[in-house]
Order: C-alpha cells, then structure tokens, then sequence
C-alpha cells in the first residue's frame, strides 16, 4: 500500500486526538512519526503507533502531561516529561536546550519520566534550523547484552549528532549502539531470512544467525559485535546514553527500563522513573562565524564524497543522504506500508472510531 | 626493563625541558605520558615521546606557545594552541571548559592549532574531579578509510566520555573510533602475528589479517568493520570527532590533517592549522544533586558487574576498570616497557645530553 503523506498525517493525528492529547500535541506527535516514515526509517513511523496506544491503554503513557523543569543552571536542566509521549516531551526539552543555547553559547537537557521518542534525528534538527548543533540520544527497552555477558541489560539507545552545512543538506549522524537495530531483525522475522553472524547472540551467549532468538532468551549484541571486534566500544557508548539519559535526569536505567511493548509489565522495583532522554544544541557562531563552518563542512563533504570508491559504482555514503533522498522521493511519491501495518493501523482506526487508511 | 613511576617521570621532564618547554609545560606534558603507561595504555605514553621530538626538530611543534582563547561566549570558545604540544594545549583548554561550567553549568571548547595530546582520558578526568562529566576528542592522522572506500581519510579518532561515581572508580570510556586502534596493530608488527579480520583492509579493499598492510596502501577500517556490521557507524562516529575537533574550530580535518610521524610531510594545501581537539565539561548539579548522581552511578555500576557472565570466569568489565587496575599495580610495582622503547629512550638521552634510564 502507497499513501499519501498527507492522508496519513491526518491519520495519525485523529489517532493521537483519540487518545486525548491536545490538538498540539497531536499534530507534534504525528511529525515526528511522519518523518520516521518520510526519512525511510519505517521501524519508527506509524508502525509503531499501535504500541503507543497499547501503552496509552495500560495508563503507562499520560496524554495531558505537564511537562516540567525541575531543576536548572543557565545552561543545564532536568526535564520531568509526566509520562508523557517522548514524541512531545523532548521537543519541548530540545526547545529548553535551543533556548539556553541561544542566551549562553550551549543548552543541556536530560529528560525523566518520558516515554519513547521516536528517531533521534528530529530532535537534533530542531538545533539544525537555528545553525546549531543538535545531539540527542535516548535510553530504551533492555535488549543489548553487555560484552561478556548473556543478559539484556541495554537497549540499542541511540546517539545522533547533527551538523548544519552550506549548499549540501545536514551531516546527521543517527545510530543505534547496537551492531544491528532491533527493526532489521523484525525486518528478518517477517521475511522468514536468518541474520548475518554479529547481530545476536542465543542464551548461551553464542552467535546465531535465527533471528528469533530474541523470544527464547537470545540478546542483540553491542556495535563491534565481540570483544576482538570493539563490542566493548559498542558498549561503552551505549552505557554513556543510558547514564546521560537516565543516571543523570533520575530516569530508570539499564534492564529497569520499561519495556516499549505493553505485554510486558515494567521492573516491579523502578530505580527512577519511565525512561531517560538526553538532548543538546550548541550555537556554531559560539565557536566561529556559521559561513566559515558550513563552508568547511561543505568541503568535508565535497572531500569524502569523492574518496576512492573500492566498487566505482559504490561511493562513500554520507551520514544523513540516504534519509534525505527517501524524504524526497517519499513527499511526491507517497509512504510505502508493509500490508501486516496496514492492517494494524486500520484495526486501531476501528477501534477508536477513526476513518480507515485512504490511498489518496 | 621495569621503571619507577617517579624515575621514569623525572627523565621525560628533562627531555621535554631539553626541547625547550618551561618547567610548568614539561612537568604536565609528562604527567600525561606517565599517566598514559601508569594506565596501561603503552601506545601513548613514553614510547611516543621521541615522536615528539621529532616533530619539535622539524619546527611542527612549538615548544613555548602561545595558547589563546581567539573566540568566546560564556560557554563555549575557540582556543588555539599556537602548534604547542597537544599535551599543555588540551589541558589549558580543559581549563576553559571548567570555568565556564562552574559558572553556567556547561563548557565546551573546541582546539586548533594543535598537536597530539596524548590519552583522552587525561583531560576527560580533569573535569570528574570537580564532580563534572568530562568529555574529550580529538581527530589525528589519516589512517581510516570510510565505508565503501580504500582511501585512507580519518584518524582512528578517540571519543571519552568520564563520569564520577561514588565508592566505584570513575566510569571512563575512552576508545578509538576504529574498529581496532593503532597501537594493537603495532604489536602484532613487532610480534610478527596476523591480527583478526575486520581490523584492516588491504589496498583493493579487502580484509586481510597482515598486520604490515598499512604500509603497502591499506587502512584500518572504522568500528563494526564492514558495512553489515555496521562500519558506517563507527564511520560516523569519527566523522563526528573530525567535525567538532576542526571543522568547528579551524584546524585541518579528514586527510589533510598533519601526520604524527615527522618522516612525512603536513598536506601542501591545509585547510586549517595544526589538529583539533574538543573538550568539555557539565557540572552534574547542573542535573541532579551529586550525591544522588553518584549513588545511582553506583547502582548502575553495581548491577552491570553482576550481569549474568557467559563464563563464569569472565565478568562485565565496567568501562575504565583495567586502566585502574594497571595504575595501582604499575604504581607500586612499576612500570614495564619493551627493549624497543627503552632503546629508542636511551638514544634520544644521549641525542639530548640528559642522563639515561634507570631501573630503580
């Protein structure tokens, strides 16, 4: 199914109405989710809207939340999302970091009590506009095993970095600490495909390539895949995101983080509270003139596009361009959904009394 | 051999005042060396000081700088290090980046101008001890190809992380972006072993276990090796440290940064001066109370030790723990360097007029 992106904003927006949020929120929420699904990170989109609602039913997710500072300096603050949606607890928090940024060079925002934010990628854009830059990492679902280890202790808590360029589009570096993200293993899944070596390891901590091993006491490993490989730098960047995310706000953190799918009850003894967001925007003309910047990070680009290519018809890949041109080809040519979300997303829509999917 | 901490100190002082540093300078460039081999980090300490030296002779390193603060907002700065050693550069801007956050909450300095400045930890670990998450990068020569290229065109630039717990060490993360550093590579050289797959590539591309395979066109690949495993990850990750280094500050990035080996000359066309770090400091009370900090970090540190191991022999390692271990054994026991170093040392003594190494 093709459909306009358009139609499935408005889709989505009724959903979130539904549920009670405001209509501010609703229309924030439904961006986030279209730019998942506009940017080709389909994991991310609407797929996911079903989940929000299940968590919404289990009163794990507050849609009226009065997000809060709770604690601040002129340039750091602890943000309490009220279990809120993330998708509109840390724009409200990167606006906290873009506020402080803008009066003292640098803002930094750790968030509490939030819930899953969608991809990295839109917060640290927000920065972007202001000729910033963005970072923004989060915590997630304990699924990652720590090097050594066979037990799910992390998730894939991402990190992204964003950089405002001149004539070529934002640098975005936005990546899961994970060898793998837990979406190309669903990916796998659905298509009956095992996983290359590197990704998961079994419950005896060995590799494997079923990707349904996850359900019988499997675990994703960390970026570097085994210890010889750097798995302990895949985990040491993701123990920085939960400890920036979670240590830092009071936010639960580790394998006390609650589990995204609402089938599974959150640790009965919580460390903190919901899960943990870390967001920052530092002001480029803080460090030189923003022309100077992007016409040198123009010039990174330019220099790393024409790298050797080892295959002539395989270039180096910038971080942020296949996103963008899915977001192009996607504007004009409509969102692809897979026929197993279609469906979730119109039995939502009978569900809570909302009109069906519409390919216009 | 087997040195004292304190001899092996008093010598690297003598040979950095021999080169013409001031007292103050030499005392701190060798306390990071030092602190480097006390940490078992071998690579940058000691065995690199006749690097040093040599780049003095070729007049790349300035060994009275004049290290300024060119641009400023209360929280952000541009320095630039007047190509003094990386090893007084980064500590002064580290400085920098404590004043401002004990007066607004966060600092961020981003160095130009500089040189190599020894282990990341050093400077990250400057801010711990004020009860701040310190943060510290740098890029470096080009030794790492991008995904989908042989052409070698980043550092294997380090990232570090470091943040103060309470009855555990500080959690230190400080690793090289490279699936493998340099250093490793080194080892296998002298040792006359093959290394893993994944750590290089020859120069058509391919993954090849000949350690000597840098020096015939081939490169080290980024952390997650290949592109299935996530080398466009890694990649990003040092895209990210070239950036904030010295796109940001106006030092030269990607494959004009100048080589630490003075046997090869700087690029004829730099694009900026010297190399670049970034360095910064948050006040954790900028959060959250430090005491609370500090017991979750604990709890944090806590529960990731007792993760369930594969081998029951084999434990979580928590990021900076074996570097700890090292500095209490070197410091009562000493400190062990090969016959190599010990050699190369006792030239550059007697290249200098500075008496040789000790053993007691």
């Amino acid at each position: 199914m093709l459909i306009k992106e358009a139609s499935l904003r408005t889709f989505t927006e009724q959903i979130f109405l539904k549920i009670g949020c405001s209509k501010q929120h609703a229309k924030l929420a439904a961006d986030i989710l279209l730019k998942s699904d506009l940017r080709g990170i389909d994991s991310h989109g609407v797929a996911r809207l079903s989940g929000y609602v299940r968590l919404w039913e289990k009163k794990r997710i507050n849609p009226t939340p009065n997000i809060q500072i709770v604690h601040e300096t002129p340039t750091t603050a602890t943000v309490d999302g009220d279990a809120g949606l993330g998708l509109v607890v840390a724009p409200f928090a990167m606006q906290v970091a873009i506020e402080k940024a803008e009066k003292y060079g640098s803002g930094w925002v750790s968030v509490r009590n939030s819930n899953h934010f969608g991809i990295a990628g839109y917060h640290a854009l927000m920065a972007v506009e202001k000729d910033m830059i963005g970072f923004a990492m989060t915590n997630a679902s304990p699924l990652v095993a720590p090097t050594f280890s066979n037990e799910r202790m992390l998730g894939t808590n991402p990190m992204c970095y964003a950089f405002p360029a001149g004539k070529y589009p934002p640098l975005i570096v936005d990546m899961a600490t994970s060898a793998a993200a837990n979406g190309k293993l669903e990916i796998a899944q659905r298509a009956g495909k095992s996983v290359p070596e590197g990704w998961i390891q079994d419950e005896n901590g060995d590799f494997t390539t079923d990707p349904h091993a996850l359900k019988s006491g499997g675990s994703l490993l960390p970026l570097g895949s085994d210890r010889e490989h750097g798995s302990h730098k895949g985990f040491g960047l993701s123990a920085t995101v939960d400890i920036l995310s979670a240590v830092l706000s009071g936010a639960n953190y580790g394998p006390w983080v609650p589990p995204f799918v609402a089938y599974l009850d959150p640790a009965p003894n919580p460390v903190g509270t919901g899960i943990g967001h870390f967001l920052g925007a530092m002001r480029i003309d803080g460090f030189r003139p923003v022309n100077d910047f992007k016409h040198h990070l123009d010039n990174w680009i330019k220099r790393f596009k024409s790298a050797n290519p080892i295959h002539p018809n395989q270039k180096v890949i910038i971080p942020g361009e296949p996103e963008l041109e899915a977001e192009r080809d996607r504007k004009v040519n409509g969102i692809p959904l897979v026929d197993a979300v279609a469906q979730d997303l119109n039995e939502l829509a009978e569900k809570l009394g909302v009109e069906k999917l519409n390919e216009n």
